[in-house]
């Protein structure tokens, strides 16, 4: 089959008869749209459920999407001409953003055409954008992003947000992020009762900034009705740990957290790889040992926690690592999959309906 | 030669001519004097010119000491009855601590008889009874804890502080921290002219907090009369990387990046290890891999890094890890030593008498 008969196949509306479609966003990464299309097929090929309105410029989607035979039949094709660059600040993306591919992918959701929006643009773009269209859920101060950590869990990860929606967060925004955070647990996860911790510099309830003592109050106050347990705090060599399932902190914290830990993972396994390329002696073993190597390759590998979601919006929005590669696009269209499927979004609306807005003389204390 | 003949030849007083006397806390470690003892005994051995006045319960003292030899005739014993534990509150030993080993550690310095304290005690308390003792530098509002973190960089490590000494910094104390790692950059890593970064959670100017963006200007300006250069914001990923030697960043920031870091970098070590005991062929595999994993370890070794140094005070104090055994507590007394050697701490009084004062009304906005 060549590329132009293919395209010519390609139907234009995706059947959604039992299936979850998911509004993908084909430009804006680093590595273009083929490496988005190539995700797409992965996940096609792993899930019949999946169907995708793909947003970007029409004949390079086509010719792309030709070219993949698990593609053809279950993806519509948007055109947008306008793409929303790593540089962009969000600020210009809210005010003409209008023609871009990411504006057209959020807004699928909004219309309901799609249950989720996956992207691997610009972060605060996409979440600009989301925040303008698809609006807070109601009762919700700060939206945050949330991020998959590997830890010694079961489950393989723990969960933190927040990791950069927002530089400040109250000690009522605190409280909203451990109620959303454990709602993505239960969902994400499937943890019937998720572990909630506090990120501080100490875990003694007398250490650390105001607001910390006070979310430490409001979380503690709050985890019978909200179905989690609460550990108290926790420091950041507690991140990757089994002791605590999400950790909740604010967008400054978290964002330097996350990325401290990211660069970390990296600086170890290049050394990893200057160990074993340092002699014909340590080639010939890293050889033997290659095995044991992608093992370790695999529990530490960032593509498989690809994935920050937003939360508190009315809908739900992926941010998908900007370097992602098919592998990357893959984990994050499942994430969004597995949400949509547990009927995420409607438990997340209630679980935050459930929490008092902050009184008045409460956020005048926390700031 | 026995311990108790060896206990009888120890001479009481260390001789310094053309030395450097270090005191030493032998209490308050995780693993007991004995750690502490054996350290002092490598690093005796490494470096004739290295004399201790150790502080502890002489008797104790007195027998594990003498079953060193390179530690006759260099080192002095101070009886001290009581210890400082992890558990002991700062303002509490800063009440009743008189009688310590920590405190007795820090009055050796306070005296002149000592050039620099090293202790593997509990940190806050440390901290307390240092800013007690020895009184902050002239013009120092807050002083930081600088540690070492691996690095791409040729001398192997970057420098970043404040790493938990205060959970709040202004612009005006971040510009003290940038000429304060940058005096340490100089005189511990033999740096010409560091690199200073401020961690952030992005790039641009625009972002960030207040401070961050105050701070930002006031080190940009200060760098040439400083004798460093400023290279702008860093993020959490730039902490290893080789476009930068130190970071600057508030206490609370710096103690999570470092927590999260050390956890990780012990996540990824615990891996490999599950990784290489996953079966026969891949325990084989380590054995031909040992020469490079034992390489990988070394570079990532905490131990080398070991030791977080107070700056700001009257005085050179280095708080060694509470988990530190022999090798630990070495690498914490030689960078006592060099430091010593370089004449660091006038040094660094003279960089902090050049920063002006902060002025009443910049230190009104900065907060």
């Amino acid at each position: 089959m060549t590329a132009s008969s293919a395209s010519q196949d390609l139907p234009r509306a995706p059947k959604t008869g039992g299936s979850v479609v998911i509004s993908v966003d084909a430009m804006g990464g680093d590595r273009g749209p083929s490496a988005v299309v190539a995700g797409m097929a992965e996940s096609a090929e792993k899930n019949p459920e999946i169907r995708f309105i793909v947003h970007g410029p029409e004949a390079e989607l086509t010719r792309l999407i030709g070219r993949r035979k698990t593609l053809a039949d279950r993806c519509e094709i948007r055109h947008a001409e306008g793409v929303v660059t790593m540089e962009d600040k969000p600020s210009q993306v809210v005010r003409k953003g209008a023609g871009s591919s990411m504006w057209s992918t959020v807004e699928s959701v909004r219309l309901g055409e799609a249950q989720a929006a996956v992207s691997c643009g610009n972060t605060g773009a996409l979440m600009a954008l989301s925040m303008l269209r698809l609006r807070k859920l109601p009762g919700v101060n700060r939206p945050a992003i949330a991020c998959l950590w590997p830890s010694r869990n079961p489950q393989g990860f723990n969960i933190m947000l927040d990791v950069g929606a927002d530089i400040r967060a109250d000690a009522h925004d605190l409280l909203q992020y451990a109620q959303m955070g454990a709602s993505y647990a239960r969902n994400g996860l499937d943890l019937a009762t998720p572990r909630i911790g506090l990120l501080n510099v100490g875990t003694e309830e007398h250490k650390g900034r105001t607001e910390l003592r006070q979310a430490d109050e409001l979380i503690r106050a709050a985890a019978a009705d909200g179905n989690f347990s609460y550990v108290g705090f926790v420091e950041g060599g507690d991140l990757p740990s089994a002791r605590v399932d999400v950790i909740v902190t604010d967008g400054f914290t978290g964002n330097i957290a996350l990325k401290t830990g990211e660069g970390t993972a990296k600086l170890v396994g290049d050394f990893l790889k200057d160990a074993f390329s340092n002699s014909i002696m340590s080639k010939f073993a890293a050889l033997l040992a290659m095995t044991s190597l992608k093992r370790l390759q695999k529990r530490i590998d960032p593509r498989r926690v690809n994935g920050g979601i937003f939360l508190g919006l009315n809908g739900t929005v992926i941010k998908s690592h900007g370097s992602a590669d098919a592998t990357g696009v893959s984990a994050a269209i499942k994430l969004a999959f597995t949400l949509s499927k547990s009927g995420f979004q409607d438990r997340l609306a209630a679980r935050v309906a459930q929490i008092a807005p902050a009184p008045t003389e409460d956020s005048g204390a926390a700031r």
